[in-house]
C-alpha cells in the first residue's frame, strides 16, 4: 500500500494556471522561478513528504505524545524528521533570505505545504505556526527583535507557538484575561493560563517562542485592549545565546480524537511571577498582529481539506482497483474491481473533483498574494487584496467542511475495512475533524464573509468576482463541448447576483437572515468558486485535447468538470434557496422551555 | 453533564401518531397496549437506559474489549449490565410469549430500542442480533429447533452471532466459501474463516449460537448455493444442557475506530475438523433467511442514526445553554449563551428537525409492520408490506448518512472542546461511522431501492407513497399557516413524479444513470419522507395550538417544520437535478490510466 504520492502532475498544471491567471508570468522579480525550478522544488518536496514524513504518520497516531512533569516527548522518529526537515531548508522556504530563508514565492510554497499536510499533518503543525509567527515578527517587530528572533526561527533552531485561547476565550478573543505588567527595564511580567497551544511544549528544538496575547493594566476592555508579547521558553541573553528557563510551564496535553502526534498544550505563564515577555509592536495592537497570522493559518487549514481529500482519494482509488466484489452492472461479469461499480466511481469522483477545484483555488489565492505584494500599481494591489480577502473565508470554511466529507467518503469506499484503524483511513477522519473549528470556525468564516468581506465594501469585491466568473461562463458557452457547463455557471452567477441586494441590505430586520443564512450562502459561493476553477480547467483541457496533448489526462480533467457540474453545482441553487428563507424556524424556536 | 435523557414526550407523541396513521387504534389484538401502557414501558426503559447503560458508554470506549488466547473479555460493568438487562426482561420485549418473551408490538419496541442505541450502542449490539436471529429461527427453524434454541435466547442465557462476512465476501455474499459437509447423523461439519462477527465471542453468556452461512458440497455457485447453519459455541445435549466445546475458535478482535466495547471477532470454524452445525430451514435457502434478519438489522441501523442524532442534540443543547462566548447579534450584549447565535441555532435545529422527521418515519415503519402482521385483508397486507419494503432502504441509508452528519454537527457546536475525547462527542462520531456501512452500505440500499423496490413492481409502491404525500401537501395548503410548506411539499412530489418514467425505464442505456444516480435519488426521497413526517407533525401542532394545548412545545414543533422546509427541502430538487444527469462524468472518467 502506498501511503502518499505527491500528485506532481496535477500540482504543476495548477501552479502554471495560477501564475497565468494572477499575471505573474511577466514579472522580472519572478523570472528565476520558471517551470523548471517549480518542477524541481516540487519533486524534492515530494520525495521528502513521501519518504520521510508519510511513514511516520500512522505510528505517530498510535503512539501519540507523552507528557511527564512539564515535559512533552513527541512520537518516535519525530525528532530526527524535524532535524532533516530543517537541514533540508524546508522551514524557511517562503521566508526572507535576509534571515536565512529562501524567499520563494507563495505560489511555489503552497503546493509544497500541501504535501507536508497530506503526508503528516500532526508532525508538521509547527510549520504553519513558524510561517505565521515569522510574518508577525516581520511586520510588527522592531529591527532588533527581527534580528534576534528570526534567524533561529527560520533555521528551525527555535519554534513558534501561538498562545491565544483561554478556557473562557475561544472564538471570542476579546474576553481573554492573561495579564502583562510592565517592568522598569522595558520587559513585561506575563501571568495567565492558556489552553489549546499547538506545539506549546515539545522536544524538537532548543527553544520555543510563545507569541502570547495579554492585557496591560490600563488596557481598554474587549478586543481593543489586547497586546502581543514574545515569551521565550528559555530566556535569551543579549548576545542571542540561551539563558535561564523562563517561568513558562506546560501543565498538560489534551487527549484528542485526532492529531495525536501534535501536542496540544495547556500552559501556565508566570505561576512563580517570573515570566518575562517583550512587547511586539504597539500596546493594544495585538489583535491586528493576530490577523496577520490568522490569514496565513486560514489558508493553511483550508489547504488541509485539500490535502486530506488527496490522500483519501489516493488510498481509496488504490483499494478500489484491488478489491473485487460484486458483478459488473452492465455485463453481469462476476467479481469485478469495485471501482467499476458506478456508485463507487461516483464517490471517487466526488473526492477527486473537489480536490482539483479546491486546489486550483488554493494555488490561485497564493499567486494573487504574490502579485499583490509585487505590483507597483496601488489600485491593482487594493483590488487584489480585496479578492484575496474575499476568497479566504470561503476557501477556509468550504475546503475544511468538504475535507471532512471527503474523509467520510474515503471510509465509505473502504467499507468495513475503513472502520478498522490499521487501514489508516479512519485516522484521516479523526485528524481532519478539527479543521472546521480551529483558526475560526465555519460559522465565524461565514460571518466574516457576509459582514466584513461583502457588506463592508458595498459588494464591490464580490461583484468583481462574479463578473469574472460570468466571463468564464461566456467563454465556455462559446465552446459547443462545454456550453452546458457554461450555461449552468452563468445561471449560478445570476442566482448569486439576485441575492446580493439582500446581503448588502443593512436593515436590522435582515440581521437574523444574514446570520442564520451565512453558512448556506458560503456553501453556495464555495461551490461556485470550485465550479469556476473546474470550468477554467475544462477549457484548458479542451484546447489541449484539440492539440492532441496527453489525451488520457485531459479527457479525465474534462470528465471531472462534467461530474462536478452534475453532482455539486445544483447545490448552489439549493443553498441560495435556503439563504433566502434562513430566518424561518430559527426565529420561532425556543431552546429554553 | 447529563449523558442522556430518554425523550419521553417526543417518543410518546410519535408513537401515538404512528398508531393512528397505521390504523392500529381499532385492533382488538392491541387493545391492551394503550397509551398508558406505552408510557409505562417507555418510562421504565428510559430509567434503565439512563441509569444503567449510558454511564458505561464512555468507560467502555476507553477500556475496549480484551482478547487473550481465544477468549474475549468485555469492558468493566458489561457483565453486570447484561444480567440486569436480561433479568428486567428487556431482551425478549418483542419476542413471542411462547418462548418467554413479552410479545410487545413493534411500535413499542422501536422507541425502546432507540433508547438502548442512544445510551450505549457498543454494549447493546447483541440485542439486534438476538432479535434478528430469533426471527430467523421462528420463520425457518423446525419446531424442535425452536423449542431447543429460543427459550435460552429469549432469556439471554445464550446470545446469537451472525456469521456472514469472509475476507473475500463482504457486500457480495454470493462469493463466500465456508463449507458445510453433511454427516450421517444429520449434522454438518462446518469449515471456514469468518470475519467481522459482532459479539462472536464474549463473556456475557454461557453459550453463543452462531448462525453461519456456508455451502454444501453440491451447492450451486453464487448466492443460490448458500445455506444457513446453527453452530453453537458449546454443543447442546439432547436434553438442552450444555455439552463439550464445539470447534469454534475466536482468532482475534478488530481494533476499530469506534464501538470499542463491542467485540468484532474473526472466527475459525472447524480448524480441527470438529465443528458441528445443524441446518436451519432448507439447503440453499440461506440467503432468504439472511434477509429476514437483514430487514430487522436495517431498521435497527437506521434507528442508530436517529439515536446518535438525539444524544448529540441533547449534549450540544446543554453545552450551548451553558457556554457563553461572543455578543448578541442584535443587541451587541456581551458574553451570551452560544445557543443565541443564529448559526449555532441553525446547527442545533438541523439536528433536531432531522431527528424528529426520521424518528417519526422509524416509528411509522414499525407500526406498519405490526399492522401488516395483524390485518386479515390480504390486499392490505400486501400493500403494507410493499410500503415497508420501499421505506426500509430509504430509512436505513438516509438516517445513517444523516446520523454521521449530525454527529459532525454536534462536534462543531462544541468547537475545540468537541475534538477532546473526554467531552464524549467525538466518540459519537467514531461509533456512528460504521452505520452507513454495515447491514448493507448506502450504495447497496440505493440499488435495492431503485431496482427491487421501485422498478420491480412497476412503480406501484412509490406511486402510492407519492399520492399519500400529495394528500398531505393538499391538507397543508388548505391551512393558511402552513400553505407555504404545503406548496413546497407538493412541488417536491411533482419533481419526484417527473423522474419516475426515467427510474422505471429498463432500457440498458439507462443503467449507468440509475446506478450512479441511485444515492442522490435516495437522498431526495429520504428528504421528502422527512418533510412528509414533519408536515404531518406541523398539522397536528397547529391544531393543538388552536386548542390551546401546550403552546411552548407545539410552537417549537411548528418552528422545526418551518426550519426543515427552509434548510433541507431545497435539497430534494438539487438531488433530483443530479439524478437526471448522473451519468455525466462517471462514464468518461478512466481510473486506470
Amino acid at each position: 500500500m502506498s501511503l502518499y504520492q505527491a500528485p506532481l502532475k496535477d500540482m504543476q498544471l495548477l501552479v502554471q494556471q495560477a501564475i497565468a491567471k494572477a499575471g505573474l508570468r511577466d514579472l522580472p522579480e519572478l523570472a528565476e522561478f520558471d517551470d523548471e525550478l517549480v518542477a524541481a522544488v516540487l519533486e524534492e518536496a515530494g520525495k521528502f513528504a513521501q519518504g520521510e514524513l508519510a511513514p511516520l504518520n500512522q505510528s505517530g497516531d498510535v503512539e501519540g505524545c507523552h507528557f511527564d512533569n512539564g515535559k512533552v516527548t513527541t512520537p518516535k522518529g519525530w525528532k530526527e524528521a524535524y532535524q532533516q526537515f530543517c537541514d533540508a531548508g524546508w522551514m524557511g522556504l517562503a521566508l526572507p533570505a535576509d534571515f536565512g530563508g529562501q524567499s520563494l514565492p507563495k505560489f511555489i510554497a503552497q503546493p509544497v505545504n500541501e504535501m507536508w499536510l497530506s503526508a503528516n499533518l500532526a508532525f508538521v503543525m509547527f510549520h504553519a505556526l513558524t510561517q505565521g509567527g515569522s510574518e508577525i515578527l516581520l511586520h510588527m517587530g522592531s529591527e532588533e527583535q527581527k534580528a534576534r528572533y528570526l534567524g533561529p526561527i527560520v533555521s528551525g533552531q527555535w519554534t513558534v507557538a501561538m498562545s491565544l485561547t483561554e478556557p473562557n476565550a475561544g472564538s471570542d478573543l476579546g474576553s481573554l484575561s492573561t495579564k502583562a505588567i510592565p517592568q522598569d527595564d522595558g520587559h513585561y511580567l506575563i501571568k495567565g493560563q492558556k489552553i489549546f497551544i499547538t506545539y506549546g511544549e515539545h522536544d524538537l528544538a532548543e527553544n520555543i517562542i510563545h507569541l502570547v496575547l495579554a492585557r496591560t493594566p490600563d488596557a481598554p476592555a474587549g478586543s481593543r485592549g489586547i497586546s502581543l508579547f514574545a515569551v521565550p521558553k528559555v530566556r535569551i541573553n543579549a548576545d542571542g545565546s540561551l539563558g535561564d528557563a523562563n517561568d513558562v510551564v506546560c501543565t498538560g496535553i489534551e487527549h484528542k480524537t485526532g492529531l495525536h502526534g501534535s501536542p496540544t498544550c495547556s500552559i501556565s505563564y508566570g505561576d512563580q511571577d517570573g515570566c518575562f515577555g517583550e512587547l511586539i509592536g504597539e500596546e493594544n495592537r495585538g489583535l491586528a498582529a493576530m490577523f496577520i497570522l490568522m490569514n496565513e493559518a486560514r489558508l493553511s487549514s483550508g489547504l488541509q481539506g485539500v490535502a486530506f481529500g488527496e490522500v483519501g482519494f489516493q488510498r481509496a482509488l488504490e483499494y478500489s482497483l484491488e478489491r473485487t466484489q460484486g458483478s459488473d452492472y452492465q455485463t453481469g461479469k462476476q467479481r469485478v474491481k469495485i471501482a467499476q461499480h458506478p456508485d463507487v466511481a461516483r464517490m471517487l469522483l466526488s473526492i477527486r473533483s473537489e480536490v482539483m477545484g479546491l486546489r486550483s483555488l488554493a494555488y490561485l489565492i497564493a499567486a494573487l498574494i504574490d502579485k499583490s505584494e509585487l505590483t507597483l500599481n496601488a489600485a491593482e494591489r487594493k483590488s487584489l487584496q480585496a479578492r484575496v480577502a474575499l476568497l479566504t473565508p470561503i476557501f477556509k470554511a468550504f475546503a475544511t467542511e468538504h475535507g471532512n466529507l471527503m474523509t467520510g467518503t474515503t471510509i465509505q469506499i473502504f467499507g468495513g475495512m475503513g472502520f478498522i484503524e490499521e487501514t489508516g483511513v479512519a485516522q484521516l477522519m479523526r485528524d481532519a475533524r478539527i479543521n472546521t473549528i480551529y483558526e475560526g470556525t465555519t460559522g465565524i468564516q461565514a460571518r466574516d464573509l457576509v459582514f466584513r468581506k461583502i457588506q463592508s465594501d458595498g459588494g464591490e469585491a464580490i461583484s468583481a468576482l462574479l463578473a469574472e466568473i460570468v466571463r468564464q461562463a461566456d467563454a465556455l458557452q462559446r465552446d459547443d463541448a462545454l456550453s452546458t457547463q457554461g450555461q449552468a455557471l452563468r445561471s449560478a452567477c445570476s442566482a448569486v447576483t439576485e441575492s446580493l441586494p439582500c446581503i448588502l441590505n443593512r436593515d436590522s430586520a435582515n440581521l437574523l437572515q444574514l446570520n442564520a443564512g451565512a453558512v448556506p450562502l458560503l456553501e453556495a459561493l464555495g461551490t461556485l468558486c470550485c465550479a469556476w476553477q473546474l470550468a477554467e480547467l475544462a477549457q484548458l483541457a479542451q484546447s489541449r485535447l484539440r492539440e492532441g496533448q496527453d489525451p488520457d489526462y485531459y479527457s479525465n480533467l474534462l470528465a471531472l468538470t462534467r461530474f462536478y457540474f452534475a453532482f455539486s453545482v445544483p447545490n448552489i441553487h439549493a443553498r441560495l434557496a435556503t439563504f433566502r428563507q434562513a430566518d424561518a424556524g430559527v426565529e420561532q424556536y425556543r431552546f429554553e422551555v
